[in-house]
C-alpha cells in the first residue's frame, strides 16, 4: 500500500505542484487531485513534471460530473470528464472517485435508478481510459436523517449497487471513517477481493458515542479511536496494494501551518502503518 | 391490437384449455397464463392444441421468479423460469410480466439495486427465448403508504428503472388502471415508442375520488370512469399492436357465472374498441 | 419519413448554413452534418439559426471517434465526441452513425470484440444526450475481399452484433445500396421494429450484375435499378418515420453545379416517394 | 492454491464418489465434475456426502450449454444449466468453465457476436448463483487451421472478448498447455488481477517444436518441457488461490490403472509445487 494525501485537513498546500512537493517531502507516495486540474493539457504537463521530479503518483481524482441532479447538469459535465480522464490516464492514474450521501430529498428508488444509468455512462467513459470508478459509502448517523428519505450507507448495500451498475471497473472507495460509523468490522473486508477496492481513505474519529460522530469533525490519522491498522491489515490480506489517502474533513480550515499538519499526518501514518506491519 | 383476457374477474373459467375455448367463444384473441403451466412439456402440448384449435394466442405469462425477497428464493425459481420460458417460446409467446408495488418495507434504494440485478438475470434468460419482460407500475394511492417506504409508481420512474436494468427486451406492462390512478394523460403515451410497451391491461375504475380508488375494486372494461379508448388510441398512434388483456381485480370472487362475465367483458371491449376506432 | 440530404454527391454546397438553405430550397427536410462542426458552441448556434430559419432538421451526424484502430486513437476522440453530442443534442438531433466495412486486415473475432467494447462506450456516451447510434452494414461484393479477412455485411449479422453490443440505443443505418448489394428483399425489413432503424440512406445502383456494383459508383436516387420505393414502403409499414437521406458516393467530384444536382436529387425523391405512396 | 483433478488422463476413476475418494487418497484437494451430474438433487446430495467425508472441494464444472451452434440447441440447454448451477452452488462451487476453439467454420465476427450474446446469458444465470464463468483459450497450432477461419487463441484476445461480454463474473481458465503453445511468458500473467483468473489447468507437453505440439498428446504434470512452476509462481504473485486442476488429454484411454496414474500425477504435482515454493 502507498501512503497518500488528499488536500482535506492540510490547510493551504498551494498549487498542485507545491502540494506534490510537500507530499514527497513528508514521505507520501501519492496525491489525489481535482478533475478540473486534469482537463487542460498544459496543466497536465506541469503536474506530470512535478510527479516525476518528486517520485509521487497521482492516486485518484474526484469525479467532476453532477450525477445527482438534472440531466442537463449531468450532460454538461461529460465533455470535461472525458478531458479529465484523458489527462489522468496520461499521468498513469487509474482511479476516479465520488461519494454517496446516505439520505436524499428525492424518492430513493427512482434516484438510484437514475444514478445507476448515469454512473454506468461515467464508468464506461472512464473505462475507455483504463480508469476505475470508486463509490464511497458515507456512514455518520446524523447524515442518514439530514434529508427526507434514507438512501444507503453500508458497504454491502453499496456493493449491491455496484453490481446493479454492472460495470466491472466500478468498486468501493473504502474510508475507515465510514467503516467505523457503520460498525463494519475489519474482518468483513476479508470477504472481498482486492479488485473490489478502488481506493482507500484514512483518518480518525473522536472518542464520542458512534451515533454522535459527525462527518466533518474528523481527526488526523492515528489520533482517535478507529483501529485503522486493523482495516489496513485486512486490506493487505486480500491483496490491496493501492494508495491509502488521508482525508480529514474539518468544520473550519485548520489554523496550523501546512508543514505542521503534514508532519503530524506523517507521524500518524508512521504509527498506523507500523502497527499494521506495513512499511 | 388484440382483445385479450386474464383470468382475473372471470370467476371459474376452468382449465387452461377451457379458458382458451371460452375466450375464443366470446371473440377474444389472446389469453394470459401462469408460468407454472408452461414449464411441463405435456401441458404445453395440450395448451398448444387448444390455442390452435380455437385460433387464440398466448399473450403473456406471469413471471414466476421471486425477485423481491431473498437470494435463495430467487435462485430457487430460475430453473422453473427457464422451463416456462422454453414452454412459452414453443407456443409463440413473446411476453412475460411482473408488477412493481409502490411501497416497500425494505430500504428502497438497496431494494431497487437488488431487484435491478435480479431482473437483469430474468431479462437475459427470457431474451434467450425471444421473450420480453414487462414491468407494471401500480398506481392506487392506498398502496403507496401501505408499506414503510415509498418505492415508485409513475410511468416515467418505471421507464427510468427499465433503462437502469439496461436490457433491451424490458419494457412496460401498461395498465389503464394505473395510468388513471397516477393521473397519466393518454397523450403522455405518445412520447413512447411501441417497443417500450410489452403488454397492456384494461379494466375500469369506479366514480370515486381518484385518491380513494382501491386496487382490488376494479370494474369491468368500459363500465367506469376511465377513458380506456383514449389510451388505446394513443397506443395505436405509436404503433402498439399487441394484446390488450382485461384484468379485473375484485375483493372477492365474482358470483356470476363465467359465461355471464365473459359476455359482459365482451360488451365492454366492444364499446371501448368501437370508441377507439379499433375493430 | 423526411426527405434528407448528406453532402455526398452534391458537389460544393458551401458552408453548413448554405447547405441548409439549399436543402430547404429543394424541399429537403433534414441534413446530415459532420461531428466536428457540432463540437464548438458558436458554430452550433449558427447552425441552429440556419435550421430554424429554413425549417430544416439535423438528421444525423457522423461518428467522429476512431473505433477501428488503436486504443490511443479511440481515447483521443472521446472528448470531441462528448462535445459533438452536446452540440447535436442542443440542435434536437437524435442520431449518430458510422459504417462497418465488410472485411478487415485484423483477425475478425478479436477485432469485433474490441469494437464491441468501444462502440458500447460510444453508445453510452451518446445515450446520455438522448442520441442513438446507427451502424451501417456495407454490401458491395468487391469490398468483401478487399482486406485479408471477411468481417460482416448482412443485416442479420449486423443485428446480432447490435445485440452483442447490448445497448438499447444502437440500431441500423439502413442504406438501400447495401440492401440491394446483399440481396436483401424489402419484405425482410418487416421482421424489424421501427426502433431498430436509426437512420436511412437512399441512392441508386447501375444496371450491372450485382456482384460488380462498386461502392463509389452510385447513382442519384431513382435513376438506377434499386426499387427504393419498396424499401420505403416496408419501412413505412413498420412505423419508421425518421429521415431518409440521399448519399451518392462517386469516384470523383461531380462536375455539375450543386443546384443542378439538388434539382436532380429532388426529382428522384419526388419519383420514389410518389411510387412509395409517401408525400 | 489447491491441487485439483479433472478426470482427463486418469482412466477409469469410477463414479463421482469414487473419484472424490481417490483424489483425496492421493492428496488432491479439489475435483472438477460434469454439469449433468449436478442437475439432479439426489446426486448432488450424494456428491456432497463424499466431498465432506473426504475433505475435497468441487473445483469447477463444465459448461453444459451449446453456445456454438443454433439458437435451438442453446435454448434447450438453459434449464439444465440452471439446475446444474443450483446444484453446484449447493456444493459451494463457484466456477464453471468452457473452452474456445482457435478456428471456426463460421464467419468469425458474427460467430463471436452470437457467442457474446449467449455467454452473457450464461454468465448472468451463473452469477445469480455466485458462480463465475471461465473461458479457456486453446493454443495448439494445428487447431488454428483445422477449421476454415481463424478465431482467437491468445490470452490477450480472450481478455478483450471477456471485456466485450461485459459481465464481471467472467474470466480466464488458464491452462499451462495453451500458455506454452501460444508462447505466453509466465511474467505476462503479472499484468492480471487475481479475479481475472477463474480456474487453472496443469499438465505438460512433449519436447517437440512448439508448432508441432498436439492438443491431445499431453503429458502428465511435470513430465515434459513446460515450466509449470513458473506459471504457478506468477499466479501466486497476483494472488490466485483457487484450484489448479490436472487435465491430460490423450489420443487414447490410458492403459495403466487409475491408481498408478494418480500416483504419477501426485508425484508430478509434488515436483512442480515444490519447485514453485508452494506446499
Amino acid at each position: 500500500m502507498k501512503r497518500g494525501l488528499t488536500r482535506a485537513g492540510l490547510g493551504d498546500v498551494g498549487t498542485n505542484e507545491q502540494f506534490i512537493a510537500l507530499a514527497a517531502a513528508y514521505g507520501f507516495q501519492s496525491v489525489d487531485l481535482n478533475a478540473a486540474d486534469l482537463a487542460e493539457p498544459e496543466r497536465v504537463e506541469s503536474i506530470r513534471a512535478s510527479l516525476e521530479q518528486h517520485g509521487v503518483e497521482l492516486g485518484s481524482f474526484s469525479l467532476n460530473v453532477e450525477w445527482r441532479t438534472t440531466d442537463e447538469a449531468f450532460r454538461a459535465g461529460l465533455p470535461l470528464l472525458a478531458a479529465a480522464a484523458a489527462g489522468a490516464a496520461a499521468l498513469g492514474c487509474t482511479r476516479c472517485c465520488t461519494y454517496v450521501l446516505p439520505a436524499t430529498d428525492a424518492l430513493p428508488a427512482p434516484f438510484l435508478a437514475q444514478a445507476t444509468k448515469r454512473l454506468r455512462v461515467v464508468a464506461q467513459l472512464l473505462g475507455a481510459y483504463g480508469i476505475r470508478l470508486g463509490l464511497e459509502f458515507v456512514g455518520p448517523h446524523h447524515l442518514r436523517t439530514r434529508w427526507q428519505h434514507p438512501f444507503l450507507w453500508t458497504m454491502d448495500d453499496t456493493l449491491t449497487w455496484i453490481d446493479a451498475i454492472g460495470e466491472s471497473n466500478v468498486g468501493l472507495l473504502f474510508d475507515v471513517y465510514h467503516a467505523y460509523t457503520t460498525g463494519l468490522a475489519p474482518a468483513e473486508l476479508e470477504r472481498l477481493s482486492a479488485h473490489q477496492i478502488v481506493h482507500v481513505h484514512i483518518n480518525d474519529a473522536p472518542d464520542v458515542p458512534v451515533e454522535e460522530v459527525l462527518d466533518n469533525q474528523r481527526l488526523y490519522t492515528g489520533e482517535g479511536v478507529i483501529d485503522a491498522a486493523a482495516y489496513l491489515q485486512a486490506l493487505q490480506r486480500i491483496g490491496y496494494n493501492g494508495p491509502v489517502a488521508q482525508e480529514v474533513l474539518l468544520p473550519a480550515p485548520p489554523t496550523d501551518a501546512a508543514k505542521t499538519l503534514l508532519e503530524r499526518s506523517k507521524a500518524g501514518f508512521d504509527r498506523v502503518f507500523a502497527k499494521a506491519g506495513l512499511n
